[in-house]
Parts: structure tokens; sequence; C-alpha cells
């Protein structure tokens, strides 16, 4: 069976306080893609920052000496670094020009996910959503009410790797569906047991919208159709896309 | 326009001097899938392994002192562990029972990508392809002479994250297009300038595809259609997955 990835164009410019939930489920309708259970809903959290007011302008932000001294150095503006300073929770590498910190429930991205581009106009910039598990349940629900079908929802971002080049997209909250898929006590074909086998279930379905979601085509959502996704377990610690945050105590690399 | 992830079931046990292509030809033309330009085949790098000979018998490893006395404390097998010494070129991480190792050309991974499932037989294990970008360039030469097509080929691993649960697929071997989808110089939908922004393409491709890999399902080899790959560079050091290891000295993790 084939896994079909669908992108749903023709979302506008979302602004703080649009319902976002109601503009997602237009666009769907109008893509006439007959949405239906199993479907997996990827939306950048881009829109997902912008409708829930994380913009900031950065006019509004005066920078320490540190976001000063660090911006000067490395020709960024030292707006941009205070705001990062203030989004992170630890820096973990500052060095090279980098800024890698982590922030949110434990993310660890470069400039704690901060984003200049597509910005709802020049000089905002868009945090990450404070609680996007929260945001894709929120979503999920209000899908329902739309369109009457239970979608999963995976709301998703693009970080840079250590060790490779290039960025991806990952899954920032999970909805919906089990955000990781868990091999572990299951057999191969060969009978030997998966010992440590868990996929990033979630980070594949982001990655795979990300083919879809090409920035100057402006697709924010996407629908990923065939991929079989497992029920959300009942246990809170496996839920939602925080629960494929690394505990820093079993993080060799923090 | 939907991009479409098919898997190619039917692909026999792969045995060392086995003819992969022509295994993957007959594969793709009994699934019917109307190979065709700008397909993208991806194909996991244990069926790769196996058809080049990269495989062991644990029976035949000695392992040395160290591998026996690390493994004793982990409750490893000592012949695996003297085998992940010999595919290392540097030990990156040996913490917490996990050996995170440089291999390969540059890629780092647990346990160098010596994998025990689905191998030939029990005490078997496969080793990580020699150089996976020739494998790739192989694989597309042949499957041109065999189908008639110029597809690009990608060969994929699953590997752990740093800060992630979860593993997924990697491209270890790209052919036919290029890896990274490089948007630098480019403009958002604002005219905003992509300053740093270079996709891991590749990388999403082999998740993508990885969606359609379940390990007992024995899916080996996934065609991705509809993801609008660019032309390979000119550029030696720009092509293959070789490239889209980050170089040590801009890499804040090693």
């Amino acid at each position: 069976m084939a896994i079909v990835i669908l992108p749903i164009p023709g979302l506008p410019q979302i602004r703080p306080g649009d319902d976002l939930a109601a503009q997602l489920a237009s666009a769907i309708s109008a893509a006439k893609v007959g949405v239906k259970q199993g479907d997996v809903l990827v939306v950048c959290q881009k829109v997902v920052s912008k409708a829930e007011g994380r913009v900031v302008a950065l006019a509004d932000v005066e920078p320490s000496a540190l976001a000063r001294s660090w911006a000067a150095r490395h020709d960024k503006d030292p707006r941009l670094i205070e705001l990062v300073f203030r989004e992170s929770t630890r820096i973990v590498r500052m060095d090279h020009g980098n800024l890698i910190v982590e922030t949110g429930p434990g993310w660890v991205c470069a400039n704690a996910g901060i984003d200049q581009s597509n910005a709802i106009e020049e000089g905002v910039v868009t945090l990450l959503p404070l609680d996007p598990d929260a945001s894709a349940q929120g979503l999920r629900t209000a899908l329902r009410g739309h369109l009457g079908v239970d979608l999963a929802v995976v709301v998703t971002d693009t970080f840079g790797r250590p060790w490779r080049e290039g960025q991806v997209e990952f899954a920032l909250g999970v909805a919906g569906m089990a955000p990781v898929d868990d091999l572990r006590g299951t057999h191969d074909m060969n009978g030997h047991e998966l010992g440590v086998t868990v996929i990033g279930f979630a980070d594949e379905i982001a990655c795979a919208a990300g083919l879809a979601m090409r920035k100057a085509a402006g697709i924010a959502a996407v629908l990923v159709r065939g991929c079989e996704i497992t029920a959300e377990p009942a246990d809170a610690e496996r839920r939602g896309g925080r629960s494929m945050i690394r505990p820093r105590e079993h993080d060799l690399f923090r």
C-alpha cells in the first residue's frame, strides 16, 4: 500500500488571534483530498506560532550586554540574539558563531527556533509555540468539529542536526497517534528479537511532509496518508512530541 | 502535486555475490509501479551490504582485551564489540553502555552501524557498505540497463540521534540527484533572504521511505515519486551522501 503526501495549499497569511483550525479546515476542504481517519495532518510551527501570538517585533527588544557583544563579534542582530537568550533554558554550544540552545520542554536547536523567514512583516520574528502538544491537540479537537474526522496532528519545525549537513523537519507537537513506533520485544523475519529498536515515527512523518513543504511555495500544511499510525499510548509519559525528547540523563551529547 | 511512497515488495533474501540490481529490477517490474524519470529508489543498507559481502560470522571474530572488558561490563557479545572497534575510525562516546563511533567516511552512529537483525542467518552480522555512494551509483547504472530509466538511488540506514528518542533513516549513499536542497541566496514569500537554509533533502527522502520500510514486513526497497529532485551537482564535493557529512572542523558535537 502506497503512502501519499498531499500538500494542502491555499492557507492565507496567518496573524495573531486567527482561528487556525478553521483556516486549515477550509484549505483541506478546498484541496478535495477526501480527508479520512488515519490521515496525519502535519502543520509547520510557524503558522501555529503566528496564530498563537508567539511573534515579537525586534524593535521592541532591548539587548543585554552579552547579546550585544556576541552579536557584534559574529555580525548578527543583537536584538535577535537577546531573544534567543530569553527563549533558552540552557546554552549547549556557543561557538563558531552558532548558538545551540535548549528551549521549550528540552528541544536542542539553533537560535531557540526563532525564525525570521516568512514572517508576518519584516522585522517581526516567530518564537516556537509554548506547548506544541497542546497546539496539536487543540487543532485535532477543532478539526474534528469542522471536518467530522479524527485526524492525527503533528506540529513540526526545521532544525539542523549534529554531524550532518542540511536541516530537516522534526515533530515538536503530536496528538492522536503514538509518536514513536516501539518495536522492542518484537522479532525480525528470522525471529531475532529487535532489542533496541524504537522508530522515531513522528519525525519520519515530519520529514516526509517536509518534502512537500517548500518554503518559497508557502505550503504550511500537509496531509500524510497510509502510514499506519498506532493509537496514542494511555501512559502520559509516552504521549506527545514531548516524549520524543531524550531525557538529559540518557543523553550523551548535551 | 502529491508525493507517493511506493513499497517494493518481493525482494528475496540477498546473499553475498547476488546481483542486487537484477533482483531490484525484477521486484520493481513485478510491483507494476510504472517506474519513471525523477523517481527515487531508496534501498536499505542491509541488502546492499549482503550483496557486497559485507557480512561477518561472529564465530570468526577474536575479541581484544578492551572488547572483552567492555562487553562483560555491559552484558554485550564481546565479538560484536570487537567488530565495532574494527569498523571505527574514532570512538566519539563510550558511556552508559553505548558505543557511538565514527565510521566509514565520517558517519557518527551507534555500534558502527553493525546490525544483527534480519541477518542471513543467526550469528552473522552485516557491516555498513564500504562506499555507499559507489553502491548507489552502481545500482543506478545497472538499473538503467534493466529498466531503461534513470532513477536516482539512495542507500539508507537506521541511526539514532542525539537529543531525540527513536531512530530514523539516513541517506548514506546518493546517486543521480543533489543530496541537499541549497536555498541559500533564495528568498521567502516576503522577499526575506533565506541566509542559512540548506535542506537535508536526501535524509528527508530516506525518512519518507522509512515509513514504508517496516522491518518485520521485510520491505528493503521503496520508490519515492514526485518530490522534485534536482540534478546532481557538477562539483564533486557536493555530490553523494558523503557530502552530507559535516566536516569535523564545522561540527560542534564530535
